[in-house]
């Protein structure tokens, strides 16, 4: 699902990469970090990644970050992507966390319309630096 | 220093709140969350949060998230925040993150010439959703 996106498509690799399974390992053994997937018929049709994150700011408040949010092509325009972010939207609320946060490359116009629905705000700039 | 500034004045409480002291606690406790500190004459003249991010796209690669990035008011204007958050992708790049990320709200046109002028580029919508 990483590569099967015109964005995604320039830079993944292959599945059996060792660093895939070393970066799995790493979220699985974080309590603060969480593989989300969306299973239907037994078959894998979404996947997130929601990270918490603590701060100082805001009273100590803890925010849930959302990243990595695919839903498999086969699934797509059922609303099985707005599921999924309004799970994880109710999950971070029963934490306690006091906002929920992602970043959306500005070319994914779709995707803007989508969140904006949910009723989140595009209320920063999201910053990027490569360094590879 | 985070309540010394137009958003944070409405958002912070009492420095000695519990609540702040637990969430230092955490970030202290995790191994991929720092809370930088740079000192001048024995004070503390700037702060920033950085944490490594696990992912499974690119590979697997690890990115650097900059958060709470402030400068003592007595100290702005100085060139400090250039030299904090160029330290701070210096550290990122010696970690192997491909990565350093960033949001930095609408309003702040300032922030904006200035994460610029670092290279970064404000390639992504920032979505905040409160649930505060």
């Amino acid at each position: 699902m990483l590569a099967d996106d015109p964005l995604g498509a320039e830079r993944e690799g292959d599945p059996g990469d060792p660093r895939y399974l070393a970066a799995f390992e790493r979220i699985d053994a974080d309590p603060w970090d969480e593989l989300i997937v969306a299973e239907r018929d037994g078959k894998v049709v979404g996947t997130m990644q929601l990270t918490y994150l603590a701060g100082l700011s805001r009273l100590g408040a803890e925010r849930c970050q959302i990243e990595a949010v695919r839903v498999a092509a086969s699934t797509r325009g059922q609303g099985l992507g707005r599921k999924m972010i309004q799970w994880g939207i109710d999950r971070a609320r029963a934490r306690g966390c006091a906002m929920v946060q992602l970043t959306s490359d500005k070319s994914r116009a779709g995707a803007h319309r989508f969140y904006d629905a949910l009723g989140f705000t595009a209320s920063h700039e999201g910053y990027k630096l490569s360094l590879s």
